[in-house]
């Protein structure tokens, strides 16, 4: 395979482009630009990568081999019809957002599928990249690339990746919200969060190796009254009761 | 610190007996005697600790200086008090059950907030042990015999778990409902579920280092209306819509 090396403007500055900037110039990519409507953000991603800023859309390099939005979805139209780019791959990297958000004829999305934290390290070996593109050139180019950065490409349509997202806001927003949820009814009672760390790693571990609807566990799925009516009592007066109910009503229904 | 040393006798054969039985004799604890209704079950872990076995209450060993019953709640009570023990330490190690579903006086409670699975080795130095005991004697025992096994042992009184053991609802069974709902919406449109397991063990791992209050992100948290109208659309004839509709708006109301 012929090695990749690439010309590219990373359009966006949050934590996203962050990540995904350093790591294709890791790579051996060349990040000619960083565009960004607000200057300083654009500036300080620029220095950290080295290479030029702007946050004025007309000045945005017209020269380079891909342009990657890395902006949030509302944006995405907006932005693609005001780049100066026509003949140009131009990509986004959003999961909820269709390829034809892109109004460039060459379009193609670039999806990385995990959460990012600026100031957390991220091994991206073991990130899966979907990618999806209107030709097989293009295609074939963002597999290359996807290739380079981590070890689990897809090729995901639009479709596909709409479920992808709907599926993640399950697996990540809302597992997160149950843990925020935990949190808050320790808090309530003095009692450290810390211990429940443990329990959170394993349970999230274990689907590693096991479908989560095999390891299911507790009241609800054992049918344990006792259990399920003492919750409910604790928390009558609060905001998680509706919760609790409905989410142990249809565990039980799943699995009878 | 005087060493300690017990002689232990394990009630029941589950997944709990089965990971802390052979974890107190690696600590250099006696277990004497593995008692368990189906004498099958018994025996066999009982091969693994080699020591003595019994299906039988009556022959259950009543010189021992520790009796933990690893039983499911339910049948916590009828077991202690058929029990032919009297003078002794009696322990379970359920998180939802009172110190006083134990009958003899010398009661105690030595939870080990984990989730267990047979065939999966987990690190007991970091599942926090959660002690109870009637008399100070007999709770400095179990501290002692807590910190051999765990560098997280706390106080926690039958209050405080029976807080510990709803949060620990929410942060174990349900998120892992989620990653079940995330499976299921994923197998019906025939992507592989392994494409969100680094996305499940990133949102896990993040509450190591913050609170995930903090880390919430998502549709929900940011109003994304489309993305929110989208994703009920999706689920409108299936089995989740409630759940994604409740979960949103709480997380909503509880950002605003």
């Amino acid at each position: 395979m012929t090695k990749i090396k690439l010309n590219i403007v990373i359009l966006g500055a949050g934590n996203l482009a962050w990540h995904l900037s350093q790591e294709l110039k890791k790579r051996g990519q060349n990040i000619i630009q960083v565009y960004n409507r607000t200057v300083n953000k654009a500036e300080e991603l620029s220095k950290l990568i080295q290479c030029e800023f702007t946050s004025k859309i007309e000045k945005i390099n017209n020269n380079a081999d891909l342009y990657i939005l890395c902006i949030n979805d509302k944006a995405l139209i907006e932005l693609s019809n005001s780049l100066p780019i026509k003949n140009k791959l131009v990509v986004h990297t959003s999961g909820a957002a269709s390829i034809d958000f892109i109004s460039q004829p060459q379009r193609g999305v670039f999806y990385p599928l995990q959460t990012f934290s600026k100031e957390k390290e991220i091994n991206f070996k073991e990130i899966p990249i979907c990618i999806e593109a209107k030709d097989d050139n293009n295609k074939r180019t963002l597999i290359k690339l996807g290739n380079l950065l981590s070890d689990c490409v897809y090729e995901i349509d639009s479709d596909q990746r709409k479920t992808l997202h709907l599926a993640a806001v399950f697996a990540n927003n809302f597992s997160n919200y149950m843990y925020s949820i935990s949190e808050k009814i320790l808090s309530n009672k003095n009692i450290p969060f810390d211990i429940l760390k443990p329990l959170i790693m394993e349970t999230a571990s274990k689907v590693l190796m096991h479908s989560p609807k095999e390891s299911q566990t507790g009241p609800a799925i054992r049918n344990d009254q006792t259990s399920i009516k003492t919750h409910l009592d604790d928390l009558k007066h609060g905001n998680y009761y509706d919760i609790y109910k409905l989410l142990t009503e249809k565990l039980r229904a799943e699995n009878n």
